[in-house]
């Protein structure tokens, strides 16, 4: 399974062209050499959190694994955070990843949203940071228009495109989609020598 | 050390005056017998999350410990997490609480401000969660009337009454002070019969 040197090549314009950038600043695209990577991207949400798990081999991604991890709206939040911590955790080990890439911050409807989504993401980034791992952020509508070449896309859009470029037998879950693109989309910014460096956070 | 019954009759009445009620809802007051309990009270935040231990047997409360998490500016949010997470740890392995009391959802003054309360928040539940302590939220409004008598006292106010209230031979950081004047304050709530329930999270 790979991605294509003409699909990679469509995206590698697609993120040199500028048209959405996330407000990066800090160190990165040095982060990654020419080696194979494991990378674990995530798509934090209290009530469904998207992983996804790639290999990067200079040009070529392979699927490793994704899933989403379910917390029924009947559970109090710190039952789900405890779900999310530990899903991930299981994933970390199960692959050992070596690099990170989340969900960049967002601005919510209101504030209570807005907290609610980031217990979801401090769940998320104790289990990749306890493991060592650096963590990145990229906005969602650089990896939208990476993936499908349009910012506004919707999920289910990224996810089709995800099955496509990583020869998926079936299309994931829109929030692991989502994961997986995440961490295509870090592959290819890391290796551009045009993009702005990813965010560490 | 321990609190006197003239202070806890004070409090025990602000509390039942009902003049700052929080949203509260679900199970609760049953949770604590009249057994001694130890109660975790966690203030979260980012760059100093405070923490605050305490014995409560009938109305007598005695001070366990207390701290604050403190992380420098320079450092990136994944890593501050990681602190609070392990701190929170290593507070509650030394002294097996048995609950767990955070301060309640507030609303920021902006999304982002309310992301990274949020991130802050994820990390100590998930502490406070994986060691299998149920969690409950109090609104810091609450908290202060039940502690200062007023829900608008400043955060040194708090720390002032904490440590006449708990006999301590200096005054707490304010962060470990509204730490610990949470824990003070679940522990009024829970064995009183006319407040209303705290919410568990």
């Amino acid at each position: 399974m790979g991605i294509s040197p003409k699909a990679f090549a469509k995206m590698s314009e697609r993120l040199s062209s500028g048209e959405t950038r996330s407000p990066a600043s800090g160190p990165a695209n040095q982060s990654m050499g020419s080696g194979p990577v494991r990378i674990l991207g995530i798509d934090p949400s209290l009530r469904g959190t998207g992983f996804g798990l790639i290999t990067a081999r200079g040009q070529k991604m392979e699927y490793l694994d994704s899933g989403t991890i379910v917390c029924p709206r009947t559970w109090p939040h710190s039952r789900c955070l405890l779900k999310i911590f530990e899903g991930l955790s299981d994933a970390i080990q199960a692959h050992s990843p070596e690099v990170c890439v989340i969900e960049g911050l967002f601005f919510a409807k209101n504030s209570k949203t807005a907290l609610v989504m980031g217990q979801a993401r401090g769940a998320c980034m104790v289990a990749a940071s306890r493991a060592g791992l650096p963590i990145y952020e990229i906005a969602a509508r650089k990896v939208k228009q990476a993936i499908v070449g349009f910012g506004g896309a919707q999920k289910i859009a990224v996810a089709k495109m995800v099955e496509r470029m990583l020869e998926l037998k079936e299309t994931p879950s829109p929030d692991a989609g989502d994961a997986l693109a995440l961490a295509m989309t870090f592959t290819l910014e890391s290796r551009s020598r045009i993009a702005k460096p990813i965010e560490r956070i």
